[in-house]
């Protein structure tokens, strides 16, 4: 389509992106902006995603199968939900070019290693991938190039992987604004069981909890949800099929982290119920260093609300 | 200070704010910007902070104890902890002016009401009320006059109350850009419990959790938070004194909230050990629709990730 090159030298000649949700739009957004690629291509499961991102002429080509889509391509990136890899790896590994880089951008990594492996041919590099990075928003339209920008991606190689590829891979994901570490697939999973995966979880239980309260109508949980319910229901409206996904694929860690935040909260709920002030107090101070680590570091807005957008008042001073 | 005034017979000739935090200073802001008051005057516990609000010039005067500040006062609200509504009541009840409106800003009613009436004296006019709106600030410099616009006050007039001095209440709200709603206290009680304090108290669980895990440190935790964990730092940063008061006046309703909360949770843990798919899948559906609600009501923001600002990759595609 157009075929602009920004780099004398891109980075890979073809890259096929299998999925063109929030995840897979927004890379190739980026990749394009950057000039990073000869050629970008992608395919979706359904024939009207397809015809959507036609539309939006972002890439290059959109097949109609998986199988066609990475034909000569030198990097490969499935952006599809965790639970769907091991079968598309399936679909796609008698069709690989050899020395193809083949990643993903699942939200856990120790489910995707052991799914896609097995079927992956020998001379292909496979450098599982975890943006960390995202939006409640979810289809084709939902992408932007600035994503990744000052988020951290996290690359999870299996032992004796080819340090070229890996270096490649980590030079693709830097292009493109993000910070790169390195770790095993199980620490990976530990970690985002405490940073993405229970936050997502408690945020679906109390949105939940709060649609079928008795005595209080879902008008009155809208209309003051400013109190700070609001904030929970952005992560809950996050894609359900990526999330159940998560759940099932990182069922250890997730549930591990479940008990020791169930057992924090029977501590803090003693407290309320003992009318222990000071206890109260202590840890309510205690976590907003947190917060102030988040910002301080560049991985949240320091302004009030998120930079949240206020109104102006109608009249004005003077 | 400024004697600029907007309207040509401001609503009220005095208004006391007894207390200068993130609430006191957006009404005073707001109630200057709208030109609602013939004189502000304000006071603080600490002299700290009363130097620094006289610094900000918002205010025409800045007191040292609160029975200077309510003299010959029209409007008194106090803008301090719950916890503290009772003692400034004694403390201002004899040199309140008759006739005159006394009201709060608190997020428990019950306990307010049952904390301050006793010391109100006759023709004083007691209404109650909670603007729902705030930040993760607090201190004199972190408001603005913006804050109430969209937001709604609850207003907790107890039977008998003055009509005249409610709806003066309510005018006063609505100029500075808030909807008013009425309601009882023990119904406010149970509706903030969902809307507002269990959302802080899981917030501040978590955030206490995951700074005290074996297996992840503390820095692996605020590089990754972008996965969901930083939007709940935001809330469990708010001002301790505030919330531990919350927790402390209004246990019953939190305590019958956070066993909905609890039950819902072992459901969907139960539904993760299972790998009931359904389930899960089923439950982030239904979640999904009141993160729309909220925002087709216009109490938060449709822009993805709330608006928060994103950076620009350092190339340009053309």
């Amino acid at each position: 389509m157009n075929g602009v090159e920004v780099n004398d030298t891109p980075l890979f000649n073809k890259i096929a992106l299998i999925g063109f949700g929030l995840i897979g739009g927004s890379i190739a957004r980026a990749a394009r902006a950057q000039g990073l690629a000869g050629e970008i291509v992608t395919t979706a499961r359904s024939a009207k995603t397809r015809a959507r991102v036609m539309e939006l002429g972002i890439v290059d080509a959109v097949l109609e199968t998986n199988a066609q889509a990475v034909e000569n391509a030198d990097l490969v990136i499935l952006c599809i939900p965790v639970g769907a890899c091991g079968p598309v790896a399936q679909e796609i590994a008698g069709h690989l070019k050899p020395g193809a880089i083949v990643s993903d951008v699942g939200s856990v990594k120790g489910a995707v290693v052991r799914d896609m492996a097995p079927y992956l041919p020998e001379g292909v590099h496979f450098v599982p991938a975890h943006p960390v990075a995202g939006t409640e928003h979810s289809g084709p339209d939902s992408g932007f190039a600035e994503l990744f920008i000052n988020r951290w991606c996290i690359l999870t190689p299996p032992e004796g992987t080819d340090t070229a590829a890996v270096e490649k891979l980590r030079a693709f994901w830097a292009a493109i604004g993000a910070k790169v570490e390195i770790m095993t697939p199980d620490h990976h999973d530990m970690v985002l069981a405490i940073t993405s995966h229970l936050p997502h979880l408690i945020a679906y239980t109390i949105v939940g909890t709060a649609d079928e309260l008795e005595g209080v109508t879902q008008s009155e949980v809208l209309k003051f949800s400013a109190g700070g319910f609001r904030d929970f229901t952005r992560i809950a409206a996050s894609d359900p099929t990526m999330w159940r996904d998560v759940f099932l694929t990182n069922k250890d860690a997730v549930l591990e982290m479940l008990g020791t935040f169930t057992e924090d909260l029977s501590k803090l709920t003693r407290a309320i119920r003992r009318g222990d002030g000071e206890a109260l107090f202590e840890h309510f101070t205690r976590t907003r260093a947190i917060r102030r680590g988040i910002v301080e570091i560049g991985q949240d807005s320091a302004a009030a609300d998120f930079g949240r957008p206020h109104a102006h008042l109608g009249k004005k001073p003077e």
